[in-house]
């Protein structure tokens, strides 16, 4: 007995309601989602700065579409493969804001042979050459970014770094354009106080302004100073001289943006739908079929002033039940229990019930799943189920 | 312009080499793989226990075929997708060990109906009536074991537990065939030392029994005795009264399990491959193209006496960088440092540098891959790649 007589493990009908998937499954309210899209492009409408929306947290065409409904915009990727995907779709104004290694710039110069405006990102002069004997052997001219650090979080030149022109020089010298500098205020993440974020806008864009400087004061064309996080891009208060804004987790955002302070519980645009298996009311806990591998491993919230386990609990209408968090995962099991120091009681809810967990981190949460499960609010239909891709 | 003229992103040929490989890409080191699947099956052989292994590890078909060499072998899965898909591949004999759902329920009878010998795992007598309910639906009797609860790790019954007689009764009058017990000593991953090892294993293996003894002094047949988790698997020095013996990471090994003490970093048998692309040596950085998309966000290793961060990193051919870690990660950048307190250089790594990074915890690694580079000792051949499987 072998192969095609075992049935699809899965419910016998595709299931058109929120009470009918088998659990875990990743739902997206789609009514939270365009109300954070609308927001930010808006923001940035106002400002006259172009949002370059960073798709590694949606990895989804149909989001994508979503975010830019007058047709293809310009978009990050964090994957040559997303690059690839969303190319195939018909988005051809993108950048990889990833530091490129030799084998990504073979690959990038690929694409952009085929006619996508690929940008890459780099901050050596040894990757300016590598750039450009991959733009040559593609015959293609390539472009690039520079990227600057402007708040010690990961890689990039400060702006006072004699490199900076150094690796300018190394550009033109092997025949690639300079797409501009781009940083990138990782630092923000960790904040939580409105001022301390405006101030970390602030220094982005000082410092990505001040390298834009620097090299046109020393001859080199700038044209795109681009910066952004999701924290900088909804508290910066002047975006004098930067022309475009990256974020990706605001379509979604998550408890450890919501511990930063940048959205609400109720911004919150995905959850794991999860089935209660069992309660042991003598430890506190009722057990769920949602472990790390539907929630992730992320605890970025452990760091933040109020830890959310491996989530916030809410019932099937996305009502949060009080002070009841993941308190522990395994690979296929969730632990719910009541927040400690918390004189709340925990809920009856017998074995079956369905429950929706707000996740820590969206792009890792998401990234556990092949798709979204997509609904309204108020509504229990499944209106669509739009894919998601991954790899590299 | 749309679709179909865009090049695939990844080497204009498929690398036959792991020098040529696009990273960050999931090596398996097969001489490793084998030689830890014959240490946990023999040790189990010698003394006459069966080995039911967790395929929530591997999630591989060609994985499980090394594992049972002589043909499809017993083994427990971790969601009703792993049973249908190695029930596609020929195995019939299989444990789905995670607390059951209604829904769960129902699919798992359909598995069942078609040939499947798929038992499932309950502790309450609410479970027991759906369960029975569901065969009845589907027309066959299921098998379920009842869960055992020996270190209050997750879910189960006590051995002493009234509840227990109580499941064993709701099933016989539900119509459902009592499989046997089935507990995990999960709290074995927070254990060091041998001697702590072996009492966690004797634990598991007496609250076992005595939780079958119990059910058989009532007049319930309960045929397996089904206990394991990697650690007691390998330090369990008596297994009197045990049928069968569950384990799923020994496969691979991890850094968690060699901080537990059952693998030294030369059995690990999975590792990331990526490449430097920039280096900070004023803040002692490296940085790599492997961040927790391809780690994974699991730190397993903070708790115990060595953090390992996101991971120990090897050169290209295995061989461990003294002290060197992966202190950070961001979606898809990891930062290699040396370990605090350590009086280790930093490396000198030029951009395009090829490392393999040893994870913290194989299944959640793994997961964040579509397949298994296959590779052996001393060679530079991708010898395979084998597909893995994912989702609910």
């Amino acid at each position: 007995m072998h192969g095609t007589d075992i049935p699809n493990a899965g419910p016998s009908e595709a299931a058109t309601t929120v009470g009918a998937l088998a659990t875990p499954a990743l739902l997206l309210d789609k009514d939270r989602l365009d109300r954070n899209l609308a927001r930010l492009s808006s923001r940035m409408a106002a400002r006259g700065v172009v949002l370059r929306s960073h798709m590694k947290t949606a990895k989804s065409i149909e989001v994508a579409r979503r975010a830019y409904p007058a047709g293809p915009g310009p978009i990050t990727v964090s994957t040559l493969a997303e690059a690839e995907y969303f190319a195939q779709h018909g988005f051809r104004d993108m950048t990889y804001a990833v530091g490129l290694a030799p084998h990504a710039a073979e690959s990038a110069m690929r694409l952009r042979k085929a006619g996508v405006d690929l940008k890459v990102l780099l901050d050596s002069s040894e990757q300016a050459k590598i750039l450009g004997e991959a733009g040559g052997a593609a015959g293609v001219t390539p472009s690039a970014f520079i990227e600057i650090d402007c708040d010690g979080h990961r890689g990039g030149l400060t702006a006072t770094d004699p490199k900076l022109i150094a690796v300018a020089v190394a550009l033109a010298e092997a025949g690639v354009r300079l797409a501009g500098i781009l940083t990138h205020a990782g630092e923000s993440y960790s904040l939580c106080t409105p001022e301390a974020l405006v101030a970390a806008a602030e220094n982005e864009r000082a410092v990505a302004v001040a390298a834009a400087e620097t090299l046109r004061a020393a001859g080199h064309e700038c044209p795109v100073v681009s910066v952004g996080s999701t924290p900088t891009a909804h508290f910066a208060e002047d975006l004098t001289g930067v022309t475009e804004m990256r974020a990706g987790v605001y379509m979604f955002f998550d408890l450890v943006m919501h511990g930063v302070g940048v959205c609400t519980t109720d911004d919150i645009a995905i959850s794991i739908l999860a089935t209660v298996i069992g309660t042991k009311r003598e430890k506190g806990w009722i057990l769920v079929d949602a472990g790390w591998m539907a929630l992730s491993r992320d605890r970025g919230t452990a760091a933040q002033r109020v830890d959310q386990g491996y989530g916030l609990v809410c019932d099937l209408c996305g009502k949060l039940y009080p002070d009841l968090i993941v308190s522990q995962a395994s690979q296929e099991h969730g632990i719910l229990a009541i927040r400690s120091r918390s004189a709340v009681t925990l809920p009856d809810l017998p074995i079956g019930t369905k429950v929706r967990i707000l996740p820590n981190h969206a792009c890792a949460t998401a990234s556990q799943h092949e798709l979204y499960n997509v609904v309204s609010a108020g509504s229990d239909a499944i209106e669509a189920q739009w894919p998601r891709m991954r790899g590299w």
